[in-house]
């Protein structure tokens, strides 16, 4: 083990200290991606990085790169990081906590004069959240070769606002372009945003890939009509068809238990007045496994209920797949290292599968990347009620330190090796 | 017959030309209550009437009484009316049509150098759809006791303006207190909004009265938490219990069948996110029954289902009824002065009972009151595709005008027999 320690405190201070921007009254954060909000906890990070003495840099996607040399500064950084961005109604851990531990581990090493061989980098990603700007992870993806950075630059919000328009509003546009970016390895710590590590009595979750997940766009077509002129036999009722899709999304899910997820999570109604029957229909569908086959046949599924209960039934719909991350596995030897740290700080370790998109699952396309999982109380997460303790924090940001260091000590024996 | 004739052309005109306030590419009308669209045509109708050499008068809810003297200005006037609102995509006849055949039979009578026994005043009610600010036919409401007035100022639209506000804003608060004004009667056409006078081959619909209608607000309470990663049988999901309610709704409409009527209209989901469970649902029930009796029937299967389905279910749910509007029955000697135009004009007629809500339902508390009806192309409305031909318009119009003046001849007689 190194003579390197996280310090607990101030990692907590950190994390509530951020916590108020965009704090809401019920203890979670509503700080969606490049709003004023956001603006305001980048500039935080980028001044409490460059206190730390590293140059901190943005890519035309808006995401952050905090440097920290090393001894040998040609070769590719290790990174550490994850997204300060939150849900509607988010919680205070989700996503911010691997950013804030990637400072913790800088700050540490800074306090122990520790000189790494590669230089360490500590990322913020835009948008991972995908709630402002569907789809999620969508600067990551950009990084990753995912997706064109045209496409992101041009996705538009509820209030038809482009996601390079509240780039540039927010100041937050870099010149460099999205990517091309070598990588020695990324680690990203989180919480694990479901119930398994707490019933397991287990500190540590080392991530062994994320399941795979598809979202859709589905919009039904009715007819608006009078509520109180129009027979109930002659309606054309767009929300009553969207009832039956939210049932059947339902039972995708069930039937595939207990890995399978599906969920209807946004709804929009036109004209949505009381005494008007709806016209119009919109609704997002998501639906995840770990495996691709049975992903594969949850979408068949899912096809066929919409013809059986929508399109029988005299109303037109158009499904459209929006968004197609396959299962994701993550790297062995990294894996291995977050194992060895957590056995080395004496932390009961679990493997597991991540049930929640993360940058992680991108950037593992370009470079050898590991997660790290705390535990959430209850396992709720998306929630202004999500809390993990001070010390589920610090030891996920010990097991951080441990596992890029060990990293980094390989790096620097292959050097000597040479 | 009176020697006075009504203007087809000349209706039609000033239907096409308002239509153009707040019209949409549809073809249909986008003019909420009390936003620019609505103070615009205000505008042009107070107008039009000065025009025509009346003295408009404004009341503290906004309601508009655009006045021609008779012979016998102390005798209380006869009123034609209906409301200049549209719903989010509405039509260019709900409403429009009965205020501004109001407006049509004022230039007739003016053409004519007619004079009324009483005074003939023009009305535009406030909210009559209760899309912007419920609940519908507000300002009616209040005119005739139904609500106060400080109620109707308070209520807030979605994004939180206050009715008074509102108000304010385009100009069009008066001084005079709503209501404590007497009429001697009010006539109100409309189009039916339904398929009936269509089917029948009947150009005139004489409307016996109202059904009752009653307004829900139902909150469902779930848990917000995460798509990925909390299991199928550890979800708390609001918007699954509301697609059971919608499904519920639709039952008991059907289960009372054919003269019941039940919808759920609106629906807003928070935190409306893809990738969160949605964990409260906002959602409004409409009822509606010509017998009280049934009426007070479907509230009470409403509750069951809500027990049985929801809180059965888990979730915590509140069902507020925020609006109950017994079933109405119009004046028969207003209701036969219709029958004897409609003959006169050789006009086939049918009488009906109403689907939907007028400001006549209200105006009935307070005068004796009466609604003429003309048919609607395939029933459609509250929708960009409703359609009335100029014939139509023209027969109603005409059928209006015969009725006005034949309650007026009645007047006279009465003050010759004094």
């Amino acid at each position: 083990m190194s003579n390197v320690a996280v310090d607990g405190d101030r990692l907590w201070q950190s994390l509530m200290t951020t916590a108020e921007i965009g704090g809401t009254p019920k203890g979670g954060i509503k700080r969606l991606t490049l709003t004023d909000e956001d603006r305001r906890v980048r500039d935080w990070f980028a001044a409490a990085c460059t206190d730390a003495g590293c140059v901190v840099s943005v890519d035309s996607l808006g995401n952050m790169f905090a440097r920290r040399p090393g001894r040998d500064n040609s070769l590719p950084p290790i990174c550490i990081g994850s997204h300060l961005d939150t849900q509607p109604t988010g919680g205070k851990f989700d996503g911010v906590l691997g950013v804030l531990a990637g400072l913790e581990v800088l700050r540490s090493l800074d306090d122990a004069s520790y000189e790494t061989t590669a230089p360490i980098e500590i990322v913020n990603w835009t948008n991972e959240e995908g709630a402002r700007f569907s789809p999620a992870m969508l600067a990551s993806g950009v990084f990753a070769g995912v997706f064109d950075a045209d496409y992101a630059l041009s996705r538009v919000d509820q209030d038809g606002v482009e996601f390079g328009d509240a780039l540039d509003r927010i100041g937050y546009r870099g010149g460099v372009p999205a990517g091309n970016h070598p990588i020695a390895a990324m680690f990203e710590l989180h919480i694990e945003q479901g119930p398994i590590l707490e019933s397991e009595e287990a500190a540590i979750g080392v991530v062994s890939g994320v399941q795979g997940m598809r979202w859709y766009e589905l919009t039904i077509a009715g007819r608006d009509s009078h509520a109180g002129s129009t027979p109930m036999i002659a309606r054309q009722d767009a929300l009553l068809a969207a009832a039956k899709v939210i049932q059947h999304v339902r039972s995708i899910g069930l039937a595939h238990s207990p890995h399978a997820r599906s969920t209807v999570g946004r709804i929009e109604v036109r004209p949505n007045s009381p005494n008007v029957i709806p016209g119009e229909v919109f609704l997002t569908i998501d639906l995840r496994h770990p495996d691709a086959a049975v992903l594969e046949r949850m979408e068949a599924e899912l096809e066929q209920g919409l013809q059986r209960d929508i399109e029988s039934g005299g109303h037109a719909c158009v499904l459209k797949r929006i968004w197609n991350s396959p299962p994701v596995e993550f790297d062995k030897s990294l894996r291995d290292h977050i194992r060895v740290a957590a056995d080395r700080l004496e932390l009961k370790w679990l493997d597991i599968v991540s049930g929640a998109g993360h940058d992680a699952a991108y950037i593992a396309r370009v470079a050898p990347t590991a997660m790290v999982f705390v535990p959430c109380r209850d396992g709720i997460s998306h929630n202004e009620e999500e809390y993990t303790t001070q010390e589920q924090c610090t030891a996920g940001a010990a097991v951080l330190l441990e596992s890029v260091l060990a990293f980094d000590g390989l790096l620097q024996s292959r050097l000597e090796a040479v």
